[in-house]
């Protein structure tokens, strides 16, 4: 029991975190003379500090309660070595200008937004038709998706929420072990999770698939307890493993046979190389056997298809087919969601997401994904010339590198006092990430060639 | 009971809503041969149906399911008068261009994208700094806010789901009656509204807080019961009225004296021409009295106050010294829900929301409102020479007039028959907007002089 300010006291239950309670002690006393009656919700009190990235990457008095956040680390490492020269493979931030041809679209309808012909105001919340056309006919071929069935995000970590406050708190959810932590932050803010266990790292209620080297980063699903809905990425983020097209099989029978439905990230399908699936939906081959579309929603981006990380712009496909226990198509429940909690993407995002699907745009884009995997191509030479073990980077922009007996902030740590370069502790992506540092290829060559100069120093 | 499917049955507790069945019906029994066995949401099972706004302007599927919307009206109405030049003053949206200076700021914005000095990935979470502190500055002047406190948005519908993720389903709301839907909506979808009760028109757990002329568009705060949180939008939609100091100064003591937090809506202050507080946090005038900034939180939009509606950017102040019941600070959660279910408002849209806090930009911006504020004099005088009595269209660009004894869809219906005009029934905003329609005065200037025509000739 602590005395916290003259509102009362934290409660046993509530999760008092050492970085919080130290801000608070430095605040004035007279600011915390004053307490609403509205309790805090209890699920933000059960989410465990976003150690991995920054919480506010400008903000003064929030950077000042964050504590092990990579950011953190990054500004201490700074002040140390005021001279070092940082390379951060991080954050998976795209640093490639657009190409032109797509920059000058956008261009084009921003300034024709100040003529009479040019103006407009709401688009639809589900996002233009022609977009919504031209992402079913460029991603899914074949007639596999209905434009109707494409739904327009400010990108898929956005939609990823929508999603869960479609499905509420009352279902369980399943999860890669590692995985994007989007997809558990948001299930615990929405009250699915369950209480933090620490000495696990995992919450309750959620269900950790794990995936590593020894069953191909697919889930044992023998071993798997049913979830109402089952999270899952490919090609996966952190690990770069793209499932195959028997592994999406049999999670697509999996869910079949539980009732489940998939929630799949196809944000990196783009820089699949080799022949496996891009969509869910290409299970098991045509839309007539409709397997996937009972059991499936999808959620893509055009973050890191196209640079639009800044620009925001991305989808989700839900199936017409889906059906809920009682019958009622999901479809519906998502598209009020959609109009209620969002306002469409912006237009001008929209604009450029056409340009990036017209032959000569995608082309374009796909010359600035080839550069990227030239990039992971080199990261994954220069670890196994190490003789490191490194999985991913070539059907995805992450090199996923193994350290085996060894923690993986300790090798973050090491990684950058020795060579000065930012990576990503694995166990931040959960437990099954440990012994694992996740390396992103998004840099300029000239940086990744130094950080490989780097590395071999370090390790060799 | 009816059987829906090969799923099972509605039960009891669903309201089946009559369009739902029928569309059900439509749809082929093949398709509804499988169902998950994921429950559908509870809160969405409870949310009615959205018949102000259409829910799908371009999805055919989806607007087979809507019957009593103001589009399917609209699109009854073109069918049966194929030749009627109708003309729309319902949706609040915007109709005039940019200022140049604005659009080609963004326009320079995007294409720099393709340079390599010019492109950026990932901004902040919370938006860019310069473009927070120009908020801070030109709409909080005098250091009411601090840049850190304002938290940038993709538009204040979508940050008002944010905040309801934010305090969850716990808390009990208050909200004006009538108000704009997606207060009541998102409280539906959060859980916090419990069931709708057909006779009175209201969700059992909300607290409407009924404003007319009778009191000056202020509820009698004695006959209210205590709510966590209270809604309160100014000006506001749809009356168009703009509380005054005494009011505003009335609610925050209210609120302080309940411990409730305001979540305060000044979507559309920019076109208050009088002395009407155009920010919750001026009350009562200065930060160190602070009473406000213990109390509210601010949602804001660049929607309305310079054409954005369609581009996408707003705001949200959070201020430093708003705590929970236990102590914890709010922004500290806000600021959490922000990094994990938003990833920031499109860099393009940001541009363009600095172009229009410069000072010749902000003057560019307000031309555009001075001229939907004459319209809205035009709008006004043109009810009045009719002897209908109006309210608002002085300090919103939105006129509230009142058909004593009439049924408001009746009024809609007549305007529609009649005179080709679309409008809006006041009953959408709740029961409290009975007997009144909303008109909007964002069209061009000759619409609004043919609609002024032609309602002279119909109600004279």
């Amino acid at each position: 029991m602590f005395k916290l300010s003259t509102c009362g006291f934290m409660s046993g239950d509530i999760v008092l975190q050492p970085m919080v309670l130290r801000a608070r002690l430095k605040a004035p006393m007279e600011q915390l003379g004053f307490c609403t009656k509205v309790p805090r919700n209890v699920n933000l009190e059960k989410l465990q500090s976003g150690y991995l990235f920054p919480e506010d990457k400008n903000n003064g008095y929030i950077i000042n309660l964050l504590d092990s956040t990579i950011s953190r680390r990054e500004l201490q490492h700074i002040e140390k070595y005021p001279n070092a020269k940082l390379i951060s493979l991080g954050i998976g931030d795209t640093t490639k200008p657009l190409p032109q041809i797509i920059a000058s679209q956008m261009a084009d309808y921003a300034f024709g937004l100040s003529t009479d012909i040019g103006y407009s105001g709401y688009g639809p919340e589900q996002g233009n038709k022609a977009l919504r056309k031209a992402i079913a006919e460029v991603f899914y071929k074949n007639e596999l998706v209905k434009d109707t069935e494409v739904f327009i995000s400010d990108g898929s970590q956005c939609d990823i929420t929508r999603l869960q406050l479609l499905l509420g708190s009352d279902v369980t959810i399943a999860v890669q072990d590692p995985s994007f932590p989007a997809y558990i932050d948001s299930s615990v803010i929405i009250g699915q999770a369950g209480n933090f266990e620490d000495s696990a790292k995992k919450y309750q209620s959620i269900e950790y698939m794990n995936c590593g080297p020894q069953n191909n980063f697919f889930p044992d699903l023998s071993t798997i307890s049913r979830a109402d809905i089952i999270f899952f990425c490919s090609p996966n983020n952190p690990t770069g493993h793209a499932a195959t097209r028997k592994q999406l099989t049999d999670l697509v029978e999996f869910a079949r046979d539980n009732g489940s439905i998939i929630i799949f990230d196809s944000a990196y399908a783009t820089y699949i190389k080799d022949d496996s699936p891009r969509s869910i939906f290409e299970i098991p081959g045509a839309r007539k056997a409709m397997t996937s579309f009972q059991v499936a929603i999808e959620v893509s981006s055009f973050s890191k298809f196209a640079g639009f990380t800044g620009i925001r712009l991305g989808w989700t496909v839900v199936p017409e087919e889906l059906l809920y226990s009682n019958g009622f198509p999901v479809i519906h429940d998502f598209n009020r969601i959609v109009c209620t909690c969002f306002n469409g993407a912006s237009s001008i995002a929209q604009a450029g997401g056409l340009a990036c699907l017209s032959s000569e745009g995608f082309a374009a884009v796909q010359s600035v994904l080839d550069y990227y995997m030239e990039n992971a191509k080199i990261l994954v030479e220069t670890f196994a010339c190490l003789g490191l073990k490194t999985y991913g980077g070539t059907n995805a922009p992450y090199i996923w590198v193994h350290f085996p007996g060894s923690k993986s902030w300790e090798v973050f740590s090491n990684i950058l006092e020795k060579a000065h370069i930012i990576t990503v502790p694995g166990c931040g992506f959960g437990p099954g990430g440990e012994e694992y540092i996740r390396v992103s290829a998004f840099s300029h060559r000239d940086t990744i060639l130094e950080a490989s100069r780097r590395l071999k120093i370090l390790f060799s």
